[in-house]
C-alpha cells in the first residue's frame, strides 16, 4: 500500500559524517564551501560538524573556526552533534550555530558503552537531563535519535521488543517532564536495516508516540540503504537524514565491523524523489555541483552514483528523433 | 500492496557485462575461477561472455577458450549473448555453452539504430527470423528482452504507450508463430527506471502476454536500482539479472552517457531477498568469496557494499552480552 507523502525533508549529513571519518583533515575554506554549495542546492538542514574531544577526532577540533567562515543563507539551519556537556557548552559559543535540541537514546546497550562508556539504560536516564537544560536554555527540544535501532555489530540483531522498551521510556519521560517532542528518528547506526524492519519498527514509534514525526537516519552498510528509503517513503515517512555523494564512507578509515559505510546519498535519495513526483526542495543540477565538490576535496571517487551519470533533466527534454 | 514472492531466481551478469567493459582483458584462468566460484555460490545461471566482434570488443575474443575452462557445476547453466549470425553459429560450435534462445527488442528506435545499425521496428521484425531458427535449431525459445525499455539517453523518456507497441508486436509475433514464451524481461538499460514506473511497465508486460513470467534486468546508474528492485520485489517479480560485486560500471571505459554503471549487484540484492525471507538459492558467504575475488582480478574497490561490510550471520549469532 503506498502512502508516498508528498513533501520530504532532507536534512544534509555530509559534512560532518563525511569529514570526521577521514583520516586526515582537508582545508577549512574548502569545507565552507561545501557547506555553502549545500545550501545553495536547497538543503534547508545541515550538519555542518561536531563538537566533541579535539584529542579524539582532530578533524573537528576547527569547528567553531569552520561555522564561522560560512556565508549563511538565510532559512537554512545550521547545525552541529555534541555528544556531552562540554561539546554542548563549546557549540553554544559559536554564534553561528543553530542550536536544535537532540536527545539521544541507544536500543543496543554494547553500542552505548563502546560508544559513551555507559550502558543504554545509563544514557537514556541522561536524557532527561539534557532536556532540562535544554529548556533552561531556551533551546527547541526537537528530536530524538534511537542509534542503532535495528541491530548492531557487538550485540546482533535488536530485537522489537527491546526498541519498544526504548521508545516506552522515551514517552514516559516526556509525559513526567510535560514535554512534547516533534521528531522520533530511527537511526540504522552500522547496516542492519531491511524493507520489512523499517516499516514495523515505524509502525513502533507511532504506536508509542502517536502524532511524532518520524525520520530515518540510514546508511548504505550492506547495499540496500536505497530500498530501505524507498519503503520508508511508501510508508509515508517524509524525513531523511543523507549524505552529500554519500560522504562518510571510507575505505581507509580501518572499522573492520562496517560502521564506515557513509549515509545513504543524498542525491540519489533526492532524485529518487523527483522521480516518483515528491517535492523535496532540491535543486538537483546544484547539488551535483555540490557532490563533485565533496569529490575533489575527499581527492578520490565517492559512491555516490547520480552524480557520475547525470540527472535525466536535459536527457528527458531531448525526445525522439524528428 | 505487497505480493512478495517465496523464491526469487537470479542470473548472474557480472563475467560478461563486467570483463566486456574494463579497458584490458584479464586472465583466462581468473575469468573462469570467477565463473567457477558463482557456480559454488548457488547462482543457476551465468552469463559467461558474449560472441561478438573480436575487433570491436576484444576482451571477448577467447569466448569459446573461456568456456572450455570452467568446469561446469550440474545444474548450473552457463549461458553467452549473442546479436547476430556470425556470434550465434560461433556460440553454437562450442559445446560448453548451454543455448538459450534470447529476442532483443528496442523500445528506443535511436538506441537500437546506434547499437545495431538499425532501428528498433527493424530490429522486431528480424526477431521472427530468430525465433524460427531456434526452432529449426531444436533451441528453445526461453526470453525476449525489451532493451531500453524505460529511457534511453539519446532518445528520452520511453512513453508507456512505446512500449506497449513493442509487447504488442512481440505477443503478434508469437501467435502468428504458434510460439509462446516463458520469460520477458524489461531492461533498464542506461538507467532510467524508477519504482512507480517499474510497477507499471511490469504491469504492461502482464497485459500484453498474460501468463508470461516477467524479469527485470536494472542498472545502477542513478544509485536507485535497489529501490527499484524492492518495488519489483513488493509487486511480484521473481527474476533478476543482477552483477557479482557490481561488475561492469567501469570509471575508465569514458561512457559520459552513463552507460557505464553496472547492474545492479548480485549479492547486495541476494542480502536484500535473505533480509526479507525471500530464498535465492544463493549462500551469500560463498558469494562474498567470489565478489571479493572480482574486485581481486579488477584491482579496484568494486561497487558492491555487502563485501565490504560482510553478512550479519556471525553478527546475528552474537546476541546481547550475557
Amino acid at each position: 500500500m503506498s502512502h508516498l507523502p508528498r513533501h520530504v525533508e532532507i536534512h544534509e549529513e555530509g559534512p560532518r559524517e563525511g569529514f570526521q571519518i577521514e583520516p586526515r583533515s582537508f582545508p577549512l575554506g574548502e569545507r565552507a564551501a561545501l557547506v555553502e554549495a549545500l545550501a545553495d542546492a536547497g538543503l534547508a538542514q545541515i550538519q555542518v560538524a561536531s563538537f566533541v574531544s579535539p584529542q579524539r577526532v582532530p578533524q573537528m577540533a576547527d569547528a567553531a573556526e569552520l561555522f564561522g567562515a560560512i556565508r549563511k543563507r538565510p532559512g537554512v539551519r545550521y547545525t552541529a552533534l555534541w555528544l556531552n556537556e562540554a561539546g554542548y557548552r563549546r557549540a553554544r559559543a559559536v554564534p553561528q550555530v543553530d542550536p536544535v535540541g537532540t536527545l539521544h537514546y541507544y536500543a543496543s546497550d554494547a553500542f552505548a558503552r563502546a560508544n559513551n562508556g555507559r550502558g543504554a539504560d545509563e544514557m537514556a536516564a541522561l536524557q532527561r537531563d539534557w532536556l532540562r537544560r535544554y529548556r533552561a536554555d531556551g533551546v527547541a527540544v526537537e528530536a530524538a535519535y534511537v542509534m542503532t535501532a535495528f541491530g548492531c555489530n557487538l550485540e546482533g540483531e535488536i530485537s522489537e521488543a527491546t526498541l519498544s522498551r526504548v521508545l516506552a521510556g522515551l514517552a514516559a519521560m516526556l509525559r513526567d517532564e510535560g514535554a512534547s517532542l516533534p521528531k522520533v528518528y530511527l537511526a540504522d547506526t552500522v547496516g542492519w536495516a531491511n524493507p520489512r524492519a523499517v516499516r514495523r519498527r515505524v509502525d513502533l514509534v507511532r504506536q508509542h508516540l502517536p502524532g511524532v514525526r518520524v525520520g530515518l537516519h540510514l546508511h548504505d552498510t550492506r547495499g540496500i540503504g536505497m530500498a530501505n528509503a524507498w519503503a520508508a517513503l511508501e510508508h509515508g515517512v517524509d524525513l531523511f537524514d543523507a549524505s552529500v555523494a554519500g560522504l562518510g564512507g571510507c575505505p581507509f578509515s580501518g572499522h573492520a565491523d562496517g560502521s564506515a559505510a557513509g549515509n545513504i546519498c543524498t542525491e540519489d535519495l533526492a532524485f529518487l524523489c523527483a522521480e516518483s513526483g515528491i517535492d523535496t526542495g532540491i535543486e538537483l543540477e546544484r547539488l551535483l555541483h555540490a557532490a563533485r565538490l565533496a569529490e575533489r576535496i575527499v581527492g578520490r571517487r565517492l559512491d555516490g552514483k547520480l552524480m557520475h551519470a547525470g540527472t535525466l533533466q536535459t536527457l528527458r527534454a531531448r525526445g525522439p528523433a524528428p
